[in-house]
């Protein structure tokens, strides 16, 4: 759900090159690389088991680097991307507690700071180039706070489950180089009505047209 | 109304000193004097014309100290306070032309930055008291930023005129010595339905009390 969302918030155009830190098995890239067509597709995984899927679903569209955020080969350290997007683990060590699997400690246990994955994703921007996170309401001033000076024109979308609640997501846009005001828009409402329905599914439309058609989420 | 809004969002209680940064005429302290009773009011206004409106609005209620922040004396460095609350200058230099009149230039020039506000307002805290900000929405970014670590427990809660439309003001909580995750509220929307209403006033009925009937706005 958070990757789905996350891909369809980032406006890439034809031509343009999308790189994913932490793409897992290529859910959110794919997902881009579906709806927009003729993007150039990179994903860094440091988990071998989720690479080698991420390879096998994408497969010629996607172009997975198998390696750790903070030790990228110098291939991809020389390049730059029109986009990065990255949904960077939720769960710092101090409040949770070690899973016995790697892999799954590895998405969870945030053993790389949110601070280098958001430093990271700056550094791998061309100029006018902009980075999307989806990450917990709870990160919003850790990643404003990592964000590099030369990032600019942050806008905020908040992702809330219900029109009574306060939002848990948001999704975080910034520009390199850019100029514009700081936007916070009001939440998204994923679900319609105020409590959860058994039969059927709830979301409003426009998740509806997110999730089932592949459109864009625009703001 | 924004020093009204800011006001009524501080939780002071009997016995609790209150420093206001910036007091202007005292709208925002003495509203607050006048919701809690038995709190102890500090204002610090830069302009004598101001500073004067204020006492005299105070009476002995309120404690005037014309001071700038950032050169404020001896006594009042030395004390601490259970909240600090401040509705800095909106207006930064590089986007607005300056006015002829030095006292409103002072109000909108933002002479002295947002980032020294901000950390003036945690120095002057005690252990475990609260600063409350109103600002810009475009200003969270900086306000967040600005805050010294040891400010926790930050909470934002977004003001938007409509249900339609994005918010424009912000009133930030955070806590000195707060330990607790970030948070952010769902907007609170000022006025019924969707457009402005010629007859009478469209309030909805938390903003009414609070400007009619000096309620507490809780969040």
């Amino acid at each position: 759900m958070d990757a789905v969302l996350l891909s369809a918030s980032v406006p890439a155009n034809k031509g343009e090159r999308v790189l994913e830190l932490g793409c897992g098995v290529g859910t959110a890239i794919l997902c881009l690389g579906t709806r927009v067509e003729g993007v150039d597709l990179t994903g860094v995984e440091r988990d071998a088991a989720f690479a080698a899927l991420a390879r096998r679903n994408g497969g010629a569209r996607l172009e997975v680097v198998e390696t750790d955020l903070t030790d990228m080969p110098l291939h991809l350290r020389q390049r730059q991307f029109d986009h990065v997007l990255a949904n960077p683990p939720y769960y710092d060590r101090g409040a949770s507690v070690a899973s016995d699997d790697p892999a799954r400690e590895a998405a969870h246990g945030a053993e790389t700071s949110l601070e280098k994955w958001v430093r990271i994703a700056a550094k791998r921007l061309a100029p006018k180039g902009m980075a999307h996170f989806i990450h917990r309401v709870e990160s919003l001033p850790d990643i404003i706070r990592a964000l590099p000076h030369e990032m600019g024109s942050i806008e905020v979308l908040p992702l809330t489950a219900r029109a009574t609640r306060a939002p848990e997501r948001i999704i975080l846009r910034a520009r390199k180089n850019g100029r514009g005001a700081f936007r916070l828009h009001p939440p998204l409402i994923l679900h319609q009505g105020d409590s959860h329905q058994q039969d059927g599914d709830s979301y409003v439309p426009a998740i509806s047209a997110v999730l089932r058609d592949g459109a864009a989420l625009q703001f």
